[in-house]
């Protein structure tokens, strides 16, 4: 993990400066002498900056995304206790951190925190931007910001702009955070359990009926102590051992406030000023990012693709269904399912 | 509203006893001399013993459950803090609330309570009993427990054992109520914080992204305090201001517990057990008790009838969609949509 870190005051779209700004980040493989085989990969809400880790069917030699072939680039969003600047970190005129005066951090403000890092990387074009859910809201706020940066973008599993229904979920998680009365304390475990309870919320956006009722079966004696349950509990505990509340609110309500439409005349508008060739992936049993959605990006950016998979595990399909993103996002970079390059304009319609 | 008051020791399913009990419950009409033109009306989680106030689409003069008609039944289910004993409730030993020690209360109990209010009221056939959601576990876990009671039972957005899937759902929002370290402290407000999390999780599941999609949209330029937002804090605070956190805890953890096949050998010997003419209404929409639960019930009790309706309300649809319910429950009464008796046999396939 590298870490890139400016003193510079950054101005955030809701007003607030932030003194300084920290960005940890991963490279995999060399940038060409040509500087056109960068990969950047945006990760999801509570991933990190090494995709290796979170996307291993996706990332290292061998895999599509091979270090041998492509620069890779993946940076920690801002608000994430992951090695970026984020609700914890110090506040340089007095030491303490920030807690509750933490500004809203939009994912606009993450994108134009992320341009640092390109410029300082050298990179003045990107071959492939991808990323699912808030990773794809990232890269698709970015293509329509600087629409001459990427050549190809693939946006899986994500919207234009953060629904209704995608606010209420994140919503009702920050109402378990703020149940937890240790929410801002400046604590090590601050807001731990509320953490855990909005985790186990998430989840169930993540997956739906089936995926729960193929595993999570008892048998008829039981009175409580269900394996539902229990599982509930056990992914909430592993989140807290791993990441922040107050990082988990910062993103939430970045999440929130992905709008590539706002300023731009609204998310149509947006979307037509993207230059990049596109594809769309849905994920047909998706309950949080609906196909509606993608069918939404893919109706209004110019020569969009749009790919459905199938999965059990809805939205968590893009984490999981490795085989089927491999292949498409392999064939929409020209590679064959097999080996060697194939001809990407041909595989558009 | 009425109260029946008993002194007798109530052992309970999980083994632990209440010394008493109270049912608050509501009659509308009289019994009739022939003594059947009894409907027993189940109420769902958060409701209470009086229909005409939570289902007024169906209880009233002039309306489906007409009391110039039938002697209209419903009473509080245990835990509930509408009436009948709950966490809340005073021990009679000590003088204090249960709190903690309050135990876990089964459907199956719920119905053994009502029992005695059944032979308290001198009911010896039910004409017809009807729930929906938690109301219809109960009518439904009551007819196979007693097959002679019920001439009709109409079960609606209902199922055969709680899912794994609603069981991860009552779980997370447990976890948000415990995320609130006043859950078990004696105070009015106890448990508030977390309650109003947990309603507005529970509400998730009882709507679906088309419902929030219509009506919580908001101006391009928003960053944050999106409609979504401030309607789920209002919708928990409409509960919070009506319902106690413990009672809410408990009732969930008995809607966990709902499993007409426990010590019966499985769902389908139980089902198998109902004698009722039954009438099984699904909603498609319902992404909580999905049709396939309605399914499996029509396809398990003997001759039951099901009904698919389309709502665009998710499961709330039972509340919501009197026009069609009574159109359905209406044929099935062998009342005819308009006026006087049709003839209910002919109706059934």
């Amino acid at each position: 993990m590298k870490y890139l870190k400016t003193y510079t005051p950054f101005a955030l779209e809701c007003g607030s400066v932030l003194p300084e700004l920290e960005i940890a980040y991963t490279v995999y493989g060399t940038l060409n002498r040509q500087r056109d085989n960068v990969v950047w990969i945006a990760h999801a809400l509570t991933a990190n900056a090494d995709p290796a880790e979170w996307w291993d069917s996706m990332v290292g030699p061998g895999k599509l995304f091979d270090p041998r072939r492509y620069f890779i680039v993946c940076a920690n969003m801002l608000g994430s206790c992951y090695g970026a600047t984020h609700p914890g970190s110090i506040q340089p005129h007095n030491g303490r951190p920030y807690g509750r005066d933490w500004p809203l951090i939009t994912v606009r403000d993450m994108v134009r925190s992320h341009q640092i890092l390109q410029r300082e990387l050298g990179i003045r074009r990107i071959h492939l931007g991808v990323g699912g859910s808030m990773g794809g809201q990232q890269i698709l706020e970015w293509a329509v910001h600087d629409p001459e940066l990427f050549e190809k973008i693939a946006l899986i599993a994500t919207n234009a702009r953060h629904s209704p229904w995608g606010i209420a979920f994140n919503e009702s998680q920050r109402m378990a955070l703020r149940a937890d009365s240790s929410l801002w304390s400046d604590q090590p475990d601050a807001g731990r359990a509320g953490l855990e309870a909005a985790r186990a919320m998430a989840l169930l956006s993540y997956r739906n009926y089936p995926t729960y009722d193929r595993v999570q079966h008892d048998p008829d004696e039981k009175l409580e102590g269900f394996r539902a349950t229990t599982y509930q509990q056990y992914q909430g505990l592993k989140l807290s051992r791993r990441f922040t509340a107050q990082s988990y609110w910062s993103l939430t309500k970045s999440m929130d406030s992905h709008n590539v439409g706002r300023g731009r005349g609204g998310a149509e508008k947006a979307l037509a000023l993207v230059k990049a060739e596109t594809l769309v992936i849905g994920i047909q049993s998706d309950i949080l990012f609906p196909i509606e959605e993608q069918i939404f990006l893919a109706e209004h950016i110019p020569g969009a693709r749009l790919e459905l998979i199938d999965s059990p595990y809805g939205h968590d399909g893009f984490l999981i269904e490795g085989d089927q993103l491999r292949k498409k996002v392999g064939e929409f970079l020209g590679q064959s399912a097999g080996q060697g390059a194939g001809k990407p304009e041909a595989l558009r319609a």
